[in-house]
């Protein structure tokens, strides 16, 4: 029966909070030791909950309680050490506290009067970001919520910008691209790639049609790199917008030995970087610049007179490039990433993750019966057990049923292949090592079975 | 200079946490003792703030530091008593906390098994509201960022459904519809409306083109209401899609009296309610429900290689069901506020907000020089000083760069008229009083300006 609320039960920011405070450092300290998938069957949380909300208010301790007995078992842990799959991401502290301290404010920068610090800050860390990954002076930035969403924006500026309705990109592009060209019905051209898993440039073909070509710098499936200055190079010929996805990898541009994948992206007329991936953001934080603001704007900018104000005539409402009108204080945690973290801290973050990669990469490399699927230009390493894909679907079900490490998987070339991504802030080389360790174990029970198999012994 | 970090400066989720809480706390307390509307210029505050992020990261004390002095300045204080602009909102303390909570974990609900918890919660939360606001059973929901994306993504699986490209709503229908027509290069019919600012449901004449008509319960300027039944018997003569945005006052559906304005709602294929509106929730988290959802699976559903899991025949995918592929855990603020504030807590808001509305209203009815210029429905109240618009533009410039309330405005019938939105949960009667006596007092400043002006003494 759920607790009845009193005045003294009202939630209080003090006390409750000590609590909430003290719940989320706990998760933190012991999220490693936790299973990294959720060990439930779907509907199983579900059944769990009540059917239906109570009556009277309950005290906060209560959602406390059932956060840890009821929901915890279904929560898949993004921030455990040994989470490798897809990409791998990280809320690092002051980004968590800066999420409480946006939450407080609720800051709802609608326009610029509604929200001018949540405005001009948002600018701010995006200038800011824009110097540390060597982007080109003058870029116009805005967070959006996903990836998703910040190329749907750009497809949509290009669209308005060319009026043309075609999107080209490659056969490894993300699925938001084709995802956001059935939304706005438009017409996708997938161009093909080469052995390394990049576009073929010289398949691009007249572009007279095409509004926008989407070449990605990271990959989803091999993080591969596509040409993007040869794709440049074929825009600019037909007038075609260039937007670079580089979600994930973008990131790595803070560094600048792994600037040499980014040649070409000064070129792009817009750019997305995930601060939510591999730059110690929580989800959602999607930077989007482009260097044609004149263009966004002209493809979002809507303002009723219910929103005119005098201070319109500054532009600075960020709503007028994007789709949403509502924009909540995303800035603030990206602003206490920076500031906690600085340049240093970025490097050796991004740097930490390309180090266990490659040591990871190494091992496979060298283990007989595994072999390596794709170059590995960042910290996703593609991989798998020399065998039948069947045998490593197995293998990965396994892996990830157990509990000890999470990784996903990738269709590369018809065959089913393994991907370890290497990013969130807690890992160490003994995870990675770990992740080493069980793959191999698994896989051995496999060849212990199929020896019991063939000597006709029941398993 | 920043301070420079060491070892024991790195943040950390206890100390630091504490701090942040502190500073949150007290911000709450003393948020009705700032100026609501951020008393900065355009540019003011990115000109107090570094051109660049710093080398090494800095302690976290800093970012507090810096959130006071340097940011603090250029909030408009969604969260003051006397903000009465928009819409106002209010982020109860179990959400604030809850969002703590959520970004601890960090869980990206791109599919089933990477946040079970998430997304299970998510549908259980959108049960319980459905329930709360005496939705028809078996409705599906899910969370959007802002009703921007919610009707953007009705509006797709409207067209889809129907294959037409047609979308028909009021006059006095929210930007965000026109704005998700021109995304999606569909085409827009404006259809009038009646004296009391309501959708003429017998001008919409021939809907065969039409893929959704938006009716809306609780327009912007006006909170009016469009008559969804008669919207709903013409959507049915034509199979077309009937999507109701009830972004704001979806919410008073809690409270039995107010469901006369929601008639015809459970007819709708697709209804729109933001609970960081008027239900305790900080902004993001708009709610969306459809009893249609295979067309918005079909619509949205896209899911490549990379993403199939043995789970996915559960269809339980959330981003299935909508625009991004990445989705933010947003339920557990609202379970949060459910949980904390049960239905009696959710109702006494509404009503204390409708309540101080009705106060307000009867003041301006029975003072000489004011005017009412629409009904009010539920917590809106739009007025104007007697007079020209001119003087009722300065009015409301005065009063907000007061800083004592903020008001916004809309133009009617080509009149600007002032709005006073009643929401905030920090609200009372002495707060609505103030807002009244602040409007006189400088309503009255005008008419002493025009008595020293007419008698020829400088100003």
């Amino acid at each position: 029966m759920p607790d009845k609320s009193t005045a003294q039960d009202m939630p209080d920011l003090r006390t409750d909070g000590i609590a909430a405070l003290e719940w989320a450092a706990g998760y933190l300290d012991r999220v490693g030791d936790l299973p990294v998938l959720a060990q439930v069957n779907p509907g199983e949380i579900r059944a769990a909950l009540p059917v239906a909300a109570p009556e009277e208010g309950e005290p906060f301790s209560s959602v406390l309680r059932d956060l840890e007995d009821l929901l915890l078992p279904g929560v898949t842990h993004w921030q455990h050490p040994r989470y490798f799959g897809y990409f791998a991401t990280s809320a690092s502290e002051p980004a968590i506290l800066a999420e409480l301290l946006a939450a407080t404010l609720n800051s709802v920068a609608i326009l610029w009067r509604t929200a001018p610090a949540a405005t001009e800050l948002e600018e701010v860390v995006l200038d800011w970001t824009a110097q540390l990954l060597g982007l080109p002076a003058g870029w116009h930035g805005h967070i959006e919520d996903s990836a998703s969403t910040s190329t749907l924006a750009a497809i949509i500026a290009a669209r308005e910008a060319t009026g043309r309705d075609v999107v080209a990109c490659s056969e490894q592009a993300h699925s938001s691209v084709e995802k956001a060209v059935r939304m706005l019905g438009m017409r996708l051209r997938r161009i093909p790639c080469d052995g390394e898993f990049r576009m073929r440039a010289d398949l691009l073909g007249d572009l007279d049609d095409v509004a926008a070509v989407v070449a990605t710098v990271g990959s989803t499936a091999t993080t591969s790199v596509d040409p993007v200055s040869a794709v440049a190079d074929a825009c600019a010929r037909t007038g075609s917008w260039l937007h670079v996805d580089a979600a994930y990898a973008g990131a790595a541009m803070v560094c600048p030995e792994h600037r040499w994948a980014f040649a070409g992206v000064d070129r792009a007329d817009s750019l997305v970087v995930n601060a939510h991936k591999w730059m110690l953001t929580p989800f959602d934080c999607s930077l989007l610049w482009t260097n044609r603001p004149a263009d966004f704007r002209a493809a979002f900018s809507l303002v009723p007179e219910y929103l005119r104000t005098p201070d319109a005539e500054d532009g600075l409402s960020l709503s007028e490039y994007g789709p949403a009108l509502g924009r909540r204080f995303r800035a603030l945690k990206l602003w206490a990433v920076l500031r906690c973290h600085g340049r240093s801290g970025l490097q050796a973050h991004i740097r930490s993750g390309v180090r266990l990669a490659e040591l990871f990469e190494g091992w496979v490399a060298a283990e007989p019966g595994w072999e390596l699927c794709a170059p590995r230009p960042f910290s996703v390493v593609c991989f798998r057990l020399v065998g039948s894909d069947e045998r490593n679907r197995e293998l990965l079900e396994r892996v990830n049923a157990g509990g000890e490490i999470f990784i996903s998987h990738a269709m590369l070339n018809e065959r089913y292949v393994l991907r370890l991504a290497v990013g969130q802030m807690r890992t160490t080389k003994a995870d990675v090592q770990w992740a080493w360790d069980v793959l191999r174990r698994e896989a051995g029970a496999f060849a212990d079975a199929d020896a019991d198999a063939d000597a006709g012994v029941a398993t």
